[in-house]
């Protein structure tokens, strides 16, 4: 049985599933909540990788009995784990389903959640296909979990129609009794359909059978029991006597609540006769909003879907949910929101708005952009790092060139402390703090952390310097400087190219290590990210952000390039740094100490890999620029991953690293869809690979098709237009030819653009 | 299978045994931490009772596989659960053991800790009883846990002699990298013999077939896996042919470890030969100074086995680890200490002046104790809390009583601003500042809480008044005013006389409810605690302290106990509140919102009920007394225990309550051994239950035995003297009689004690 895992959401939750039937839900009141626990108290932690599925994680099940000969089987799979005669795990945008076939039965098992609601709406079909009658008895077996130390209990409510956990959020303090009464302390699942018996005591559920063999199950009936101050459940019974070929359908719905008449109205709006289609049709139009401004045609069906369909809505997952935080770090805020450029611009627009009011006076950005009233910074934004100023100008970019928005610079943004300045004056104040943050060498101070939060102790004691934040700076002000020049703003361009160039030399004269740029100097003067480097000697990020802004002339590109591929590449992808480090090294703090080949430690994190993507498809390296884009969605081998059945929905965050180190785990995906490489991936695709790039009042076109690749067609929406575009390789072109509806485009930029025609553009590659 | 639970300590560890097989370990690092882990990542939590275990709950198992036709078990009884053909759970003062027959097997299983190292040593005995060969295959399964989301591993090391599991306890600031740099984040199994095979990954070794029939013990041979970042495991595999009769034994070390060296130190302690032999002759040891300063002989000898060994074990564990925090509660340290008075008065008599060492300039004690450099209140211990001073009294009247010490009261303490002062001016200012916490009315403000820590919103607003807490300031000021008579200290004397009488006539005027004590008067002016209210109407700690401080007189003291046995009596001893609660008073607080009938909500909270057996003794009644001393420790019905064989070895913080409302429930006990029962019920045990109490340089003679026992036989060790003693009832008398060593005694005192002599004591009591 696979790993594989989707995940869906609305503004107010998030469920991740797991092919198995494990499953994690969160929902915002307002800070991230569960209504399904663990069985043992959890910490409350940010969203984990990789997380370790074991019997009684939570998760949604349905014990299948047969009242016969007693056989059983779980659907999806857990707890019971029988091998069905088949199986299929459909994913959709809204929805997620499994069929299994087992013993004769076909057992489908759905789920989708409603627009804008906190519940998951379960579907729940019998079939019988064993060419004789059947009696069943169905057990859905929803585990909720250790809920509270405090006040933890369950039972069927006749009255409410399904079982009632309830519980209080456990607190200690007078103060936080005040911001948790109003929580939805109570978990429900409600039915349909009556059960013939149901349990709500987890232990009297599983008795000394386990969960493989409940003895709730194995009974002739569940036992009707409720769990006081006990571990609750919620496990209903249904006996079902069904003739060949027939079918019966159950419909479900698990929620938290808040009090009685909360849970009546779910009854009402959901388990009335149609309102599961009323909320599939809702949920459907909200997703509507997530439709990409490309679909494409390409040699690789594969690619296709998921550059139409999947990626798009996992972009669309970040900027709408904010990954579900009340404070999202400012650098993933703004690369989440650079990627609703694309599909949602108000919301990217409003955002930026946002995160500027919340800058400080000294220019810099806070590690975290407030949502919500009350919100604090928590985890790592309570630690200080020094790159968040870059991104304004680096996601700005993307939405100015897809919107042409320019006005959005004038716009005054009032602070907390009731200051006001335009955009524009303010992404100067982040420019000038950037440049001076600098040490005597004119290299970035790093703090506690840049990019890379757990390389925190290179510059704890305020003298460690980031060659990466240094170089992101100097691409940074260079992108703010050509936007500057569009808006006459002659002083700032010099200014900010100054300082670019400035950033640019100091890291040439500091940096450059015969083959490639070092990651950093440490508080001590060690520069590391260096060939003498045992451990850690070249990362990836450097060498990126050195060709994109401009540090590394063209033979040092060369020579980084193969470096880079000599020393980071891997069957799984570029790793973001080499070799993973194997234990603490205490100038470079926590980053050593991860495990090596997970995340930041020597894994192919896929954001990483997206830099360097977006960097060579800078320098116009087509052909290695879609080798980091497939890697980051297949691994090495597409058609083998498509044979698996294995199509990519998401991007992960992260590929195991470390493959000559640990060959065993290589390659295995953290199945975390919360990462900054879907915005860029959606960016790189649309503006680099099919080459439709907004660009002041017109739309650039420079396709880099990867070789094997000779024809693709792509429609693009653009500033209101529809632009159906044809790209082919022909033989003998010295150099691209753009037609616009059949005439000639000198140069290739369409200008003129009209919302609301369609435009259909030919465009012709050397072969 | 029943519930059956142990605890074993040092002072670095705790390992709490379930006698299934879970487990739950704990070790100072300074704080206290884990090295074998729930299989999700835990919230760090103060002790809490009623653990719910579950399938992958930590614990110590042993899969046995018959090699000839594959029948599997598991020792103690988890994971497997078959039914064995004999289990016995034997627990010892150092250690534990079971004893399972199954399937012609029979498997010993045995712990034991150190006496100073945090280390588990354990041994396997597997004996052939089946009347033919045997070719079996011993699995020793334990699991480690999700250790840390940052790093962890497991590997078997051949040259360390075991499986060795890494990780890095989690961090993000860099400060906390400093604090931790020196854990022990390794968990080690080490063995002193090779195992044919091993496994080190949690999801390898149970395959899809689960804990119950995990694929690597179905297999051949476990798979010789390693864990990297992926749920680590300790399992071996052990394969042996046993004759009929023939035996076989093992020894594991399951410990945590820092590093490799601290790993090799492991072993050659405990595994060379005889090294568990030295370590179990050195932890029976250390208990010696467990041994209680009575022995007795009574007609139940269930009692006799729990107050000569058990309970001054309990004490003892109390006041030598104090629980295993940095921080304990003041008013538990204190509690814990009065009762090591009885044990190692030394320890309790440093605690004293260590307590003192931490009053603040204001006379107030701190709501916790701190006991390691850069411990930090923690918990509970953050919220304020009012009653802290009263222990200073009560608590010091037993370690005088006992010990003569009254050379404390003029030892001078430092605090931490330099301010020195003796112990007898430290209480004058603690009792000032009782008087001083006042309102108009003269009863004491609660602030966030009392004694019951959950009663956090009946005095938030500053205005709200506790009534147990005048009368406790009542009783201490009393107590101290007569330790201050015989100090010869006059203006104290009237000082303190004074005070407690008009805490009692406070309490007298406000809060007499006809027939019971209120327990207090709200912000709002609210009386609680009240025949007017429909839940919590009666509390059972103003009425013990009423009497105890003397504000209740004989006439109100008759119907306080006929209205505590009709409203807080159950078949499961006295509730500390009736009836319980069943949802929030905000102008309660959070008591009102724990679950009715655990902990301080309903429950038979034995703290209390210890109170209420310690005021019955005051008052002579001899019977009610013993009533609430009985039920703390079995229940019901002693015999029935007995056939369970449910033998006290702890008496626990609490029995469920609410009987009425939730009769399933109601008597189950917590399983918590943390109490300050254990120091109040040795105290009245000795002192009233006996009569044996020390008083000045002599020591009182006054047994209250139950009506049920004619003869009683006890050995006092008293001020270095030992006391024989024998309590006979005898008819035709109208008051108790004392002889010693032949001679009849005027009155009851015995006084011109010797130490090292021998007191033969005769008490003859009435009919």
């Amino acid at each position: 049985m696979p790993q594989a895992s989707t995940f869906l959401w609305n503004r107010r939750m998030l469920l991740q599933l797991n092919c198995r039937g494990y499953a994690t839900a969160q929902f915002m009141q307002p800070e991230p909540a569960k209504y399904a626990h663990a069985p043992a108290l959890e910490a409350k932690t940010f969203m984990q990788p990789e997380q370790p599925y074991y019997a009684h994680h939570p998760g949604r099940f349905c014990y299948v009995k047969d009242e016969d000969d007693g056989a059983l089987f779980s659907v999806p799979h857990a707890p019971v784990n029988r091998e069905p005669e088949a199986f299929r795990f459909s994913v959709g945008a809204a929805d997620a389903a499994w069929t299994v076939r087992s013993g004769g039965l076909e057992i489908e098992l759905a789920v989708r959640l409603p627009a804008d609601d906190v519940a998951e709406l379960w579907t729940l079909r019998v079939r019988n296909v064993s060419g004789r009658a059947r009696r069943l008895s169905l057990y859905p077996y929803f585990p909720v979990g250790y809920m509270s130390w405090m006040n933890q209990s369950g039972r069927y409510r006749a009255d409410l129609g399904g079982i009632v956990c309830d519980s209080v959020t456990p607190y200690q303090k007078v103060e936080d009794w005040f911001r948790q009464r109003d929580f939805k302390d109570r978990t429900v699942l409600l039915h349909d359909r009556a059960p013939d018996a149901w349990e709500a005591n987890q232990a009297a559920f599983e008795g000394a059978g386990g969960l493989h063999a409940p003895d709730g199950v194995l009974d002739a009936s569940l036992g009707n029991g409720d769990a006081l101050y006990e571990t609750p459940v919620a496990a209903l019974q249904y006996r079902l006597s069904l003739a060949d070929g027939a079918a019966e359908e159950f419909h479900f719905v698990f929620a938290p609540a808040k009090d009685e008449a909360d849970i009546v109205a779910l009854r009402q709006r959901y388990l009335a006769p149609g309102g599961f289609a009323v909320a599939a049709a809702a949920s459907v139009a909200r997703l509507a909003e997530a439709r990409g401004c490309i679909e494409i045609e390409t040699p690789d069906p594969w690619f296709d879907a998921f550059a139409n369909h999947w990626l798009p809505r996992q972009v669309y997952y970040h900027g709408d949910s904010n990954r579900l935080t009340t404070d999202p770090q400012t650098r993933n805020y703004l690369q989440d929101q650079m990627g609703m450029a694309y599909l949602k611009p108000s919301t990217a627009r409003a955002s930026f708005l946002l995160a500027l009011s919340q800058q400080e006076d000294s220019g810099a950005m806070p590690d975290g952009i407030l949502l919500a009233e009350g919100a604090q910074l928590k985890y790592i934004n309570q630690v200080p790092h020094t790159d968040h100023c870059v991104w304004l100008p680096v996601c700005l970019q993307a939405y100015l060139d897809e919107t042409g928005d320019d006005a959005l610079l004038g716009e005054t943004v009032a602070d907390a402390r009731g200051q006001v300045a335009t955009v524009a004056e303010r992404i100067d104040r982040a420019m000038r703090w950037l440049l001076a943050q600098r040490d005597d060498r004119g290299l970035s101070w790093i703090a506690q952390g840049d990019w890379c939060d757990p390389m925190n102790m290179v510059g704890w004691k305020g003298r460690g310097v980031s060659g990466w934040l240094s170089l992101a700076s100097a691409h940074a002000l260079g992108l703010w400087a050509a936007v500057c020049e569009r808006a006459g703003r002659a002083a700032q361009v010099a200014e900010f190219r100054d300082g670019a160039a400035s950033f640019n030399a100091a890291v040439n004269a500091q940096l450059w290590d015969g083959d490639w740029y070092a990651r950093g100097i440490t508080d001590d003067g060690v520069v590391f990210g260096a060939a003498h480097d045992a451990e850690g000697r070249i990362y990836l990020n450097p060498q990126s952000w050195a060709m994109l802004s401009g540090a590394a002339d063209p033979s040092r590109q060369a020579r980084m390039i193969a470096a880079v591929e000599a020393e980071l590449a891997s069957p799984h992808g570029m790793a973001m740094l080499g070799p993973p480090y194997t234990g603490m090294r205490e100038d470079v703090g926590r980053l050593t100490q991860k495990f090596p080949g997970s995340a930041e430690n020597g894994a192919v994190y896929n954001h990483a890999a997206a830099f360097w993507m977006h960097a060579l498809y800078a320098r116009g390296e087509a052909d290695r620029a879609w080798w980091s884009l497939r890697t980051m969605l297949t691994g090495p081998d597409p058609d083998e991953c498509l044979q698996r059945g294995q199509l990519p929905v998401f991007v992960p965050n992260y590929y195991r690293g470390a493959w000559r180190l640990h060959p065993r785990t290589a390659g295995r995906s953290s199945q975390l869809f919360n990462t900054g490489t879907a915005a860029w991936m959606y960016r790189c695709i649309i503006e680099s690979l099919l080459g439709l790039r907004g660009d002041g009042d017109g739309l650039q076109v420079a396709p880099q098709l990867p070789s094997h690749w000779p024809r693709v067609r792509a429609r693009r929406v653009f500033r209101g237009a529809d632009f159906e575009v044809e790209i082919v390789r022909m033989g003998g072109l010295a150099s691209q030819r753009v037609e616009v509806d059949g005439a000639p485009l000198l140069g290739s930029r369409i200008s003129g653009i009209e919302p609301g025609r369609r435009y259909s553009v030919r465009v012709e590659l050397p072969a």
